[in-house]
């Protein structure tokens, strides 16, 4: 059986189950905790980096640009990097601001003021509420311009379904989770969240709980 | 032309660099500094990531995840990410690894502290030196990693020079830029660097000066 070690509220994870599951590919999952990663965990990403894929023939792989590139390569049939090159650019330029801007300016500022300071033994457990305030606030710069491309493509990078919107659901997901959304400000990006989230490989991704961590009212609603 | 902005101590810049001259491929390159984005930067990056590349149609790309993809499948003569499906998965991991833990747990501390607090007007002033301390902590961990990977094999993803030594590189010999680095602790990962210091497409890098911003002794020294 393939496997998957994944962190429910980490954004990368997320965006391999979900093409995990638009590839219609079966996996188990086994749940790590990012500031406790286990001897297993460590066997395969030397740092601890999750998600880690293994598949059927044990290649194993840690991060989720390299997993990405892997699944879309090893079972091609449905492409989630699609079209020419140009377009394939595209779709990966916009998965690869999620995991570097958003991920550092917005989405790790959070995880680390509202999850590791509460859980992590070994982290400072000293809030900081400017942390917070200088995510959100990047925050709504990052959803304007998801909006922008909302209103004038079909997906994120065009007119196909791609890691584009895969990359940038994963990582809202998580913001929607931890009730970091005010989706009235944001209409066109919240008609584009709402396409995602009717699609059946976002279904479990819905259905997530985290122990201690209840998610935002209308997280798991398809009308939010 | 095409056309590459670029700030010479951004890793992920540098890597760039190095691809393109490793496929030999005229490039025009424009200085800008992170933490002052000009409009012309922001017609092409929403959020002002650096690299951009432009290529002579026209594509234009950033983020050095994306670029990379780009620039070896519009120009395959000399592959970067060679190899099948496994290899190039193997390359990927190690790019990815530097691009996400090693650049969040070790290069942007030192960045932050290093350069960002000294020139950016934005941002705090205030020095912070457990940062320090703690991304040089890490990085003697990422060292090992690398020694343990040079010592089994040619290259750091196995018999052929590829994007993991690229990015490995890149990211380095910004630290090594910064003085950052006790090259005699570190046999084996400093003989794989100086067989990168070595390649003609790793000469600019090491003639790269920052205005006030001195690089170390021996950084751009052949025998260090």
């Amino acid at each position: 059986m393939r496997k998957l070690y994944h962190y429910p509220l980490n954004a990368e994870s997320r965006a391999i189950r979900i093409i995990l599951a638009e590839k219609h590919l079966d996996y188990e999952l086994i749940y790590e905790v990012p500031w406790e990663p286990t001897d297993a965990l460590f066997e395969y990403s030397p740092t601890g980096l999750l998600p880690v894929f293994i598949d059927l023939n044990g290649t194993a792989i840690y991060g989720a640009s390299s997993i990405r590139e892997y699944l879309d390569e090893a079972y091609p049939e449905t492409k989630l990097i699609p079209g020419d090159v140009e377009q394939k650019a595209e779709a990966r330029k916009i998965a690869d601001w999620f995991c570097t801007e958003f991920s550092l300016n917005v989405y790790s500022l959070i995880i680390d003021e509202k999850i590791y300071k509460r859980f992590s033994r070994t982290q400072s457990k000293t809030p900081n509420p400017d942390n917070i305030r200088t995510a959100l606030s990047n925050f709504s710069l990052h959803m304007e311009y998801i909006s922008w491309l909302a209103e004038r493509r079909n997906w994120l990078a065009g007119k196909q379904f791609s890691i584009a919107d895969i990359y940038a659901a994963s990582y809202i997901s998580v913001m929607d989770y931890l009730d970091c959304i005010s989706w009235n400000k944001h209409e066109l990006a919240k008609e584009w969240y709402a396409k995602i989230k009717s699609r059946p490989s976002f279904r479990k991704i819905l259905q997530d709980k985290v122990s201690q961590i209840s998610p935002a009212k209308d997280y798991a609603n398809l009308d939010f």
